[in-house]
């Protein structure tokens, strides 16, 4: 069972990243700090989650453009304020975007684009909260790895699996093809970088859910809600046997 | 065997591309048509092209910066011209470049500045020669695919399989393995976009091999002529079986 006393998701706002911090304020055991960022509080698409953080005391927007080196910078800063001295658990790098390309339409700047956010984001975002998620890892008393204890949580895509090519047939997206394979890639270095860390670092496929991301007409496999009540079982019955692997919703391994 | 009439290398003033220039000049049945590309021809380090070029009439240094969409435009009118109404067999997008970074000190800046060469480049060199392609493939009498009818060859590296993470304990170098394992996904999403077209697309490995961009003591399998003497040989051999995969010097399969 995932039980985690700080978590931080990008990307909260809406589709999974909204239900995330929904979920875990819903679970008997809630985290104290639920850190929920995305790109401008201030936008609009964020009632939802303004609705949220009123009424749980443990939900706190904090602003961040994960594309954005200097934004990332002060969001650690103000999680680390919040946190008083304590670790982060958890750190769910869900924040992504896509772009409608074909294989021959593809841009250099969806691409570039694409890529700053779904894959130069995480790393950045892993690399300012290294020192939060170490330090959550260092003071538990649990042995081994758990997403309890210290883990990145990265979301990819089957789409971006070489092997499996999530819905060829119904867009090329290239860019953010590209950008998850690359996630994947950066998912597997994290684990092998801070495995004496031991901070547990996987890609999840979420499955395909409905959200705004989605503009195909793909068939759905899930709802978000129920995506996210798998995701979250998933997550806490990952140990150090999964760290740098690819697995979906229901833990189970996807091919690179 | 490989029998190409017109063939382009990006990348080629040194290392391996320059070598494959030199062995494609020195085969029995010699292309019509090689085109050398190089981002700066009045540069440094272009010496040992120019000897060639003077050399051999064959051999024709085009400029192109593989990171520049104006600079590829160009270098693909000039090949145009060049050609003079016949297609390109062969486009071995060979250029590529690695910024030495741990995961630590790793920055978007260098993220961003080499999957703009290692990956968006070889995406904008094949779509400003798709023309040309097609036209090699329309006009060849060959069935089927082979890489002297029609194909894209990517450069890609065992470090940016998300399996094998070649050398990871000599290097982490974040940006080129991300870079690579994109652009490895970039191959296999043409082999599948333009196999209608009948154009051979595959990610190949060319071995651990002594050039400058090597910075760090790894140990080599293969001094450069002899790694270009297989890959020559491996391209040969490769058909529509092979399209769409990963494979080393050699022709053997690379795990994603």
């Amino acid at each position: 069972m995932l039980n985690v006393r700080s978590v931080l998701v990008t990307g909260s706002n809406r589709g999974i990243g909204l239900e995330l911090v929904r979920q875990l304020v819903g679970r008997s055991k809630q985290p104290e700090w639920i850190f929920a960022t995305c790109r401008d509080p201030e936008g609009s698409r964020v009632q939802d989650l303004k609705n949220l953080a009123a009424k749980y005391q443990g939900v706190k927007i904090v602003p961040m453009d994960v594309a954005d080196p200097s934004s990332v910078q002060a969001a650690a800063a103000r999680v680390t304020e919040h946190l008083q001295g304590a670790g982060l658990n958890l750190l769910i790098n869900n924040a992504g975007i896509v772009r409608d390309r074909t294989l021959e339409s593809e841009t250099p700047k969806d691409m570039s684009e694409v890529y700053k956010n779904n894959t130069i984001g995480p790393m950045m975002v892993s690399q300012a909260f290294l020192p939060l998620l170490r330090k959550a890892s260092r003071e538990s008393p649990q042995k081994g790895m758990s997403c309890s204890k210290a883990a990145i949580v990265n979301m990819s895509s089957e789409a971006g699996s070489i092997t499996k090519l999530l819905a060829w047939e119904l867009g090329h997206i290239l860019n953010y093809r590209c950008s998850k394979a690359a996630l994947n890639m950066l998912s597997r270095c994290q684990s092998l970088g801070w495995a004496e860390d031991e901070i547990l670092c996987v890609a999840l496929h979420p499955g395909i859910v409905k959200t705004d991301m989605l503009t195909s007409e793909v068939p759905f496999e899930l709802t978000v809600d129920k995506c996210v009540q798998k995701i979250l079982n998933t997550l806490g019955s990952l140990s150090e046997k999964e760290s740098g692997t690819f697995v979906n919703w229901e833990g189970e391994t996807v091919p690179w």
